[in-house]
């Protein structure tokens, strides 16, 4: 995994030609490809992906059709490297896998470092997992194990064991001699770390400080001790969220002994607080992980489980409306004007619960200021609901000329939208509290109150106040 | 800005004892600050508050109510450096500056790389920045005045002028000398920009390369041509996906001739990944960019404006209803079934919004996959429609023992579960197309559909059917 592989000079630069102003693959090369391989022309195929970059090799494939995508990886095989595997789309990358043998998969594992090979071995059945493994050499079977030893998504299967540490005793000019000393030293790294007999960290030294320092200066002096270490069981998203606080570009990972295992470089935590961020999008709607190559049975499976929760909250709400079917049948108008109360309320709802969500997943909202925010909301839903009270109160009156319906239906809105901004602060802190995911399970409870509380705020009033058509 | 500031050899750690698990103050510790800052004890609280990291103390102005900041500013004012200002939310800083004088606020910024220069100078009024300009040396204000004159969020204002560039004929002793030899320059840098004599960029070369390669090679046998350049006018949103899609540290930022005019890297670009992934969920809310500290007006106009078209909307809506007061009247249960159809059809084109505007956000989606996309929502939205419209429909005759009832619900839930399937889907692809962010005004017409569809199919229905009590 770790030899010393300097890049070669080539002349081309990237071709950019084949994307768009926003980096993606022009449809018309993708369509180029496919053609060529369809027509059975695996040269002209292979002519027009080589140029490509790895992550473009796997946007190639995660825009082909699956049904195509066999015969694209036959014409190109020898293009599908490592690295075009770790940037690819799990579920195309699963489908492409299980098509490779075993001692495929242990060579393309090889290439990479262990966190990228680990991506991809550890979505593989139990057996063909352990068929990959025997396939390895020793080393990088151990490296894999015991990245596999930790927790789905946690620091240990993120970091990579590929790093460099040196004791605090050697000076700069040691470092450099050991660095171009020893071929089979990662190439890769942005930051060494310095360790003491026990081999805990003791301070980190970026390479550039390390070049501005003359050779005789002792390491020590050169690193920052102040360091951001993660444990090795710590869960990827808190990782994310530390790289994002503290700006760091790699991190050592600890044991429970404080011994470092592994190094955790900022390029794989970007995917992860671009997708943790994402997420909360798709979870406050119901709609899994979203992943628009998943197979269409997973993802059916997926949203109609949140769409029957749903109903079971619908019917909730409806009932209440249930409860006033003879107001309703006397005045068929208030069926009319109900959805407008019930739905408005929805809405706030949503964007109070948007923004306590992101405070939440950000570490923006804290315990230290809990009080603050569902005050701020209580006002926001306050001066909101009198806003649209009064406007729905006022168009009510102009197209309607019933000043009792009027003031209910002001009345009504202004109840509702309190109850849409107290809900959309309380039920995801609480969650929170409890440590359940609030971008998960909020909008359920958020819109139940809301819808519920639409209709009875409404009909209940109207029904009290004596209102007839 | 570009003296070279080795880090000093501090012997703590990290205060990890004032955080908690999250990273995140803990609230006693806030609160025992600012109780310092209360009693007038102001060295209290600067012991308190000096061993934290910068952003930590931008955590604690965050978290600190907005009238105590400024006593808390007083109390701390010689740890207010810089880096802590940079890590300030926009708000919160502006707040803090304005109480600053210009040439406080030009000491603040000359310790910062341009970048975080610019990000605390761009907010000011006209006549502000103008003094602090002023208050600057000519070297700095330069190169503000000239990142100020490149478009808000593009890559000229996130860029540093702060970079190591070398010819390419250097050997990589040639420049290690170089770096060891000038005091002046930058100390934070994770990659060597190679140019040719017109100053454009020819190849980068990490610095883990350069020490791994003895002295006497060429740069240009070390560095890679094949560079990811960043134009100089690129959108923020563009640079971010171009970091991510190739993994990058840093990149070179190019003028319109090409010449090297600044460097970009990857911990300025952290912060807009996770935004611009966390801004989908409050736009599809309508909340604005649902910062928790900006001032309460603004937030209730943001959320009002939005609501108030969402009103206008949910009028159409119930103006269909209106069309059938008559059937209502004489029906009233219809009007307790409506919303279960309108809900879920709502619910149901949410779903299917997340997923698309994520998608399009990522540049998963693409002109290539757009079919493709559009056959796989509205499977997924018939598979899901026949499902529920079956389940309410067996629910309904359940409770109800009303046969065409039932048929005419569940007809109406499929209906309506393809309108929003298909809707989900080709709003914000269409609005993708003319260039409107589909993430802000999709959910609008969305709701629209499956509220109008949603009535109109059922309460349609029902009355061609000649449902009555």
């Amino acid at each position: 995994m770790s030899e010393l592989e300097l890049p070669e000079v080539e002349t081309e630069t990237q071709p950019e030609t084949q994307l768009d102003r926003d980096d993606r693959l022009r449809p018309e090369f993708v369509r180029a490809v496919l053609d060529a391989v369809e027509d059975g022309d695996n040269a002209a195929a292979r002519a027009l992906v080589e140029p490509l970059h790895p992550a473009d090799i796997a946007d190639l494939f995660e825009l082909t059709p699956q049904e195509d995508r066999a015969a694209l990886a036959r014409a190109v095989t020898d293009l599908l490297d490592g690295d075009v595997f770790a940037e690819m789309n799990d579920y195309v990358r699963e489908d492409l896998i299980d098509a490779l043998e075993p001692h495929q998969v242990a060579d393309l594992a090889s290439e990479l470092d262990t966190d990228d090979a680990v991506a991809i071995i550890e979505d593989m059945d139990e057996d063909e997992q352990r068929a990959v493994l025997r396939a390895l050499d020793p080393d990088d079977r151990a490296a894999i194990e015991e990245a596999l030893s930790y927790p789905e998504e946690s620091a240990g299967r993120l970091m990579q064991r590929e790093l460099i540490a040196v004791p605090e005793h050697w000076t700069v000019g040691d470092a450099i001699d050991y660095l171009r000393g020893h071929e089979e030293l990662t190439t890769d790294f942005w930051e060494i770390f310095v360790v003491d007999p026990a081999h805990k960290p003791i301070g980190t030294c970026q390479l550039s400080w390390m070049l501005r320092t003359p050779r005789g200066i002792a390491m020590a002096d050169v690193m920052k001790r102040e360091q951001t270490l993660i444990p090795v069981d710590m869960d990827q998203e808190e990782v994310a969220l530390r790289f994002q606080k503290y700006a760091l570009i790699s991190a050592a990972v600890v044991d429970h002994g404080g011994r470092l295992v592994g190094m955790i470089t900022v390029d794989d935590i970007v995917h992860i607080i671009s997708e943790e961020a994402g997420e909360d999008t798709l979870r406050l709607a119901g709609a899994g992980d979203g992943d628009i190559n998943e197979p269409i049975r997973l993802t059916v499976r997926t949203r109609f489980t949140w769409l029957v929760v749903n109903l079971g909250t619908a019917m909730v709400a409806s009932s209440v409306v249930g409860l006033f079917q003879g107001t309703i049948a006397s005045f068929a108008l208030l069926a009319v004007l109900m959805p407008i109360v019930s739905g408005m309320g929805g809405n706030a709802g949503t964007q109070t619960l948007a923004v306590v969500v992101r405070a939440l997943a950000t570490n923006q909202l804290t315990s230290s200021n809990t009080k603050r925010m569902i005050v701020r909301e209580f006002r926001i839903a306050t001066a909101n609901g009198i806003m649209l009270g009064t406007l729905i109160g006022l168009g009510t009156y102009v197209i309607f000329r019933n000043t009792d319906l009027s003031v209910v239906i002001a009345a009504a809105m202004l109840t509702n939208n309190i109850t849409a901004g107290l809900s959309g602060v309380l039920v995801p802190i609480t969650l929170d509290k409890f440590r359940i995911d609030p971008a998960v399970s909020s909008a359920v409870f958020v819109t139940t109150m809301t819808d519920t509380m639409g209709f009875f705020s409404f009909l209940g009033l109207a029904s009290l106040w004596g209102l007839h058509g």
